[in-house]
C-alpha cells in the first residue's frame, strides 16, 4: 500500500486525480490538503470538502495558506475560464457543506503526518508548491522523512501554458517550487512534457460513469466545462494533468524519468520556468552545482496511462 | 547567387564555414566581421585574415568593437579548451599575416554593405550577436533592408551548452541576442537542438581533405585539438555548429522551422537563455507580444547536411 498525502486546488482535474487516488487498491489516503491556484482558498478547501461529503473519502482536509511564499509576489487571478466559477467546472457546487477542515493549516498537517509515518508517506503535489514550501521551512528534517514527492507540474523540453516559459502549478510560486526541488527529498516531476499528450475523451469518461455510477457520475458532469476550454488545444476531452501524477505513484514503469538537479527561474520574463541539469551532461560552474539530482518525466504510455485511469474510475464502492 | 556576410569568431567550426561560404558555387562572401568569443577579438581578426590569406579569400575583414552590448556584463574568459589558445585548434598560427582588416569597425562595414545592396543581403551570423545589435543601434532602417538574418546560436528545446539553460553565443551578450531577435527582419536560428546531432566524423574530415587538396588539409589539422574535446560528448568527430547555419542558406529544405517570437533572458539562472512563444499556441498577455514572428529549427536531415558540406569543402579551387 502507497500511504499518500494529496496537495491540491480542486479543481476539475484535481477531482478526478482525487477520485483515482480514493478508488485505487494500492493507495491508502491520509490526508487531503488544499492551496490556492485553479480557485481561491476557501474555494478549493469548500470544494475538497464537498468531494470528501460526495465521494465518502475518510482522509481529513487541512486547509492551506492562501498566500505564496513570498508574500510580496503579485496576485494573477484565477483561472476561471478552465475550472470555472465554482472551481469545479460550474455545477453549483453549494456554497456549505457537511464537514469542517482539520483543525491545523495544511504545512503543519503535513509535517505531523509525516513524522508519525517517518519513511512511508508520498506526496503527491497538483497546484502550487507553497504547502510542501512551507512545511519545509518550519521543519527541514521532514525531506529526510518522505518516501518520495510526486508533483504535477513545470515544462522541461516543452513551452508552457500560462507564459511561453512556465507551466502554471510553478509559476503561481515559484519560489516555493525552487525550495521544493531543492530539498533532499526524492522529488517526480510529472509536467507538461507528459500531461499534455495524456487526454480521455469526453466519450470514455461518458463511458466510466456509466459503468462506475454516482462517483465518475459527477466528476463527468465537473469536467464538461474543463473539455470545453481544452478544445482550443486538443480533441473532445480532458488533459489529465493531475491524475498522470496519481497514476505515476502506482505505475512508474509507464513512464521515462530523466535525471538532473532542477532549479526554477523566480523574477524576470522566464518567471516560474523549470531548467534541469541532466546529470548526464556536464557544465562549467552554475547555479545547479550541489543540489540533489531530481526526476523528470519525459516520456509516458499514454494509452496504459488511461486506461488504468479508466480501470480505477469505473470500480464500483465495494 | 546568395550575397552573405559572414559575422564570426574563428574558431575551428567557423573556419569550416567559412570554407563553405568561400566554396560553394551559390554563395557570394561580401565581407567577413569579427566578434569575440571562441576567443579575443584581435585573435579572431588575425585568424579571419589568416584563413582569408591561406584559402585566397577575396572578401574583406572588418573587425568588431571587443564589448558586449552592455558593457556592465562581466567577461567570463575564453574557451581555450575547446578552441585551443590560439583560437584554431592550437597549429601555430603566426603573430603576424598579411593583409589588414577594413579601416571601418564591424557594425559600419554591416550598415554600409546592407545599404549597398538593399534587399540582397544575408547575414549568416555565428558569434556573439554584439556586432549586429551595434550596427540595428546605430541604424534600425537596415532591418528592413537585409534578406534575412541566419545564426548559429540558442537552445530552446534542449538543454545549453555552456550552462543547462544557455547556449554560449547567446549567453556571451543576452542583451545583443534580445536586439537582434526583437528587430523586423527575418531570423533564423539554427541552434543547439539541430546542431549536436550533426557531426563530422574525424575520417570524414581525412577523406575530405585528401580529395580537396591544401584547403581542407588546414582544416583538417585545425580541428584535430576541438575533436579531442568534443570526444566527451559525442563519437570521434566534430560537431559543425556553425556550419550548419552555412547550409541553411542554401538548402533550408533540409531544415525543419518553427515560427514565434523569440525572447532572450537577461540575468538570473537563466541567464543567455532563448525561449520562443510558437505562433501555433496562445498565452495570456507576456512579453513575447507585439515582437516579430522569427524561425527556429526543429529538425534537420543530418546526413544530407553533412554530405552537402563533404561536397563543397572537397571542391579544388577552378
Amino acid at each position: 500500500m502507497h500511504k499518500v498525502i494529496f496537495d491540491t486546488d480542486p479543481g476539475v482535474d484535481d477531482a478526478m486525480a482525487l477520485l483515482f487516488l480514493h478508488q485505487h487498491p494500492e493507495i491508502e489516503l491520509l490526508g487531503i490538503t488544499t492551496i490556492f491556484g485553479n480557485a481561491a482558498i476557501e474555494t478549493t478547501t469548500r470544494n475538497a470538502l464537498y468531494l470528501k461529503q460526495e465521494w465518502q473519502i475518510s482522509a481529513p482536509v487541512a486547509q492551506g495558506i492562501g498566500e505564496t511564499i513570498d508574500p510580496a509576489r503579485p496576485h494573477v487571478g484565477w483561472p476561471t475560464f478552465i475550472h470555472g466559477d465554482d472551481g469545479l467546472g460550474n455545477i453549483g457546487v453549494p456554497q456549505t457543506v457537511t464537514g469542517s477542515p482539520d483543525p491545523r493549516p495544511a504545512h503543519r498537517f503535513l509535517i505531523d503526518t509525516i513524522r508519525a509515518h517517518p519513511g512511508e508517506i508520498t506526496l503527491v503535489a497538483v497546484g502550487r508548491m507553497t504547502n510542501l514550501a512551507r512545511a519545509l521551512n518550519d521543519d527541514p528534517q521532514i525531506a529526510t522523512l518522505v518516501k518520495q514527492v510526486v508533483i504535477m507540474g513545470g515544462a522541461f523540453d516543452v513551452p508552457g501554458n500560462i507564459t511561453p516559459a512556465a507551466e502554471a502549478n510553478i509559476h503561481g510560486d515559484p519560489e516555493a517550487a525552487d525550495i521544493v526541488f531543492g530539498a533532499a527529498w526524492p522529488v517526480v516531476a510529472v509536467g507538461l512534457d507528459v500531461t499534455m499528450q495524456t487526454v480521455m475523451s469526453r466519450s470514455q469518461l461518458a463511458a466510466i460513469a456509466e459503468r462506475g455510477g454516482e462517483r465518475p457520475a459527477l466528476l463527468a458532469r465537473i469536467s464538461d466545462f474543463y473539455i470545453d476550454f481544452y478544445g482550443r488545444l486538443v480533441e473532445d476531452g480532458m488533459v489529465v494533468h493531475d491524475s498522470c501524477a496519481c497514476v505515476y505513484v502506482v505505475a512508474p514503469e509507464l513512464f521515462t524519468l530523466r535525471h538532473g538537479a532542477i532549479r526554477t527561474v523566480c523574477g524576470g520574463i522566464a518567471d516560474g520556468q523549470t531548467i534541469q541539469k541532466p546529470d548526464s551532461r556536464s557544465f562549467p560552474p552554475s547555479a545547479w552545482d550541489g543540489l540533489p539530482s531530481q526526476s523528470v518525466c519525459t516520456g509516458i504510455d499514454s494509452a496504459a496511462v488511461l486506461a488504468l485511469i479508466d480501470e480505477t474510475l469505473s470500480r464500483r464502492p465495494g
